[in-house]
């Protein structure tokens, strides 16, 4: 199986699979950089909850090797300066404050130049180490929930390439592919950006998952007529009380799978969780330019000037999800049981 | 108010507008063969149950205008296949064939050349007439339904270049301009090919009526957090049930309004039921070419050779739909309501 990655660290240099070129490209870009990863994680050349953070954490890391200085308290300083600058990149996204806040607490204990410039580094591989272990566990787990056979439908790209590697919400399929276990894919096409199209499709194809794609629009008759046994996406943000956060049409989702009798589950890892989030009212759904969806390949399709309304992420609510499926296993998703989680 | 036509007769020539290019391009083809008016229908270049009906009774005076012949039973056989012909154009219109059941009818009773020609022509202008004036009804009956400063979801254009002017669906929009009622429609995009995007926001535009572009995957987010009044879309066909078919999409938004307590209104006029079809489950469901989701302008977004499933409709059942707008008022879709409208 061919399960591609989305962050390589390489000579000091971050080869960051542009996975706006997929699925007809396969170009990583040479990031050197703190600038330039901002804007790999602002313009979508990087995406996925965990990549982003892991590409981060790399920035991070590029900042205290490149920044030239001998006074370790200067370079402190500039490091957080370049890290408080990369937590501007995306607004919903919280594994990207999880993993600067490891990286500024990994700062803050060295004391020396080459300890930090050791330090960091070091830091940013392990948090992408950890995230490819907690990506197979969460594949392990998910697995148990789906039957030989079984039809599941899932939006957006919660793929290997959103992660160090295995993906969330995609993991289990992978995972089904070495044990043996057939289990087919409707993946949602996830307008406006079409991660579902591009990439979703591309990557399990890579791994000979069968796949099949359809148009947002198309989930609940395909509920309906193609006997989908679940659903299962993953998650930018779940706050305290279980309501989570996702790529826009994941809300309409879960109401469907409910309203269809099918079970509807999130994949996030713990580090998607915020206990500073009470519930979903509580997270910022961030408003993107109305050119994703006025323009398609560079073509416009609806009438210049028109009115435009484009939410990135909506929230699920709690009562509509089945199960959140962790790297510890799967849990329902109420405050007791996430607070369980961390206990 | 500018509110565009779809379908003009004129020297003996259909003059249909391409919707194929809209926004962008306002362009009629001149239609003066049987085969350039099936095509047109089985492409696209006009959609919206009442047009293509409107498009093919025009198609079968082209035929009886045009075959050469003095022979009165020459000409009806000549024209009957024709009619044959074209009703294979589009699977799941039932305007189509009732449009062209009339028209036969007519041909049937028609007993001299001289005659027949005219007769056709004068039942095609009839249908195209009669259509205008339902579509004006069904806005009246729809207007009713809403108050000064609501938001309206629909998806696709069930709008006034679908029919022979007004729409159904849309049509409310336009009396409310008349009546200086403000509503404002939020206007689903209508994957894959964008009726909504290209058509509904540019009709509405020419027209000063308020209208918002959403993608399909932003319904239930906009449902949840823009204060939608209600839901309200064309039909394809209407079985004696009440059970609706209408573009793919129409059924989610159905399940959603449902489950955010917004009503879901269908907008068709009598001609789309169909007392032959009992329920949803006896409406075939055609499935389009994969290309039209695996290409957006000629381009592709998604891997070549992927699995696609595109149907290119969907059936909304009856206990989801609050009402059907017809031209003689609101009725609820049951077996009931409905036989007591045709009564």
């Amino acid at each position: 199986m061919n399960i591609p990655q989305s962050v390589i660290w390489e000579n000091h240099v971050i080869r960051l699979l542009d996975q706006r070129k997929l699925p007809h490209v396969t170009e990583y870009l040479m990031l050197d950089t703190v600038e330039s990863v901002f804007e790999a994680i602002k313009s979508l050349a990087v995406r996925g909850a965990p990549a982003i953070g892991i590409a981060a954490a790399f920035g991070v890391a590029l900042s205290a090797l490149t920044y030239k200085t001998e006074d370790v308290h200067e370079l402190k300083e500039q490091v957080w300066i370049d890290s408080g600058y990369l937590s501007q990149s995306r607004p919903t996204a919280v594994n990207l404050f999880w993993a600067l806040n490891r990286m500024n607490e990994v700062v803050l204990r060295s004391n020396t130049v080459q300890s930090l410039r050791e330090n960091v580094l070091a830091e940013a591989m392990l948090i992408q180490k950890e995230d490819a272990e907690v990506c197979r566990s969460i594949g392990e787990h998910a697995l148990k929930l789906f039957q030989n056979g079984d039809r599941v439908m899932t939006i957006c790209n919660a793929g290997s390439i959103a992660t160090a590697q295995y993906g969330t919400a995609l993991a289990p399929f992978f995972l089904a592919k070495e044990h043996g276990i057939e289990l087919s894919v409707f993946a949602c096409e996830t307008r406006p950006v079409f991660q579902g199209a591009r990439l979703t499709t591309w990557e399990l194809m890579e791994a000979n998952v069968n796949v099949t794609l359809i148009t947002d629009s198309m989930a609940a008759h395909t509920m309906k007529t193609k006997q989908i046994s679940a659903v299962i996406t993953g998650a930018d943000r779940v706050a305290a009380n279980g309501d989570s956060a996702n790529k826009i049409g994941t809300l309409g989702l879960a109401v469907l799978a409910k309203s269809f009798g099918i079970p509807f589950y999130i994949a996030a890892p713990l580090s998607t969780f915020d206990f500073d989030t009470p519930n979903g009212d509580a997270i910022p759904i961030e408003e993107r330019d109305p050119s994703e969806i006025t323009h398609v390949n560079g073509v416009t399709i609806a009438p210049d000037g028109v009115n435009v309304f484009n939410p990135a992420f909506d929230v699920s609510p709690a009562d509509l999800i089945t199960g959140i499926v962790t790297e510890k296993g799967v849990i329902k998703p109420d405050t007791a049981s996430i607070a369980a989680l961390f206990a």
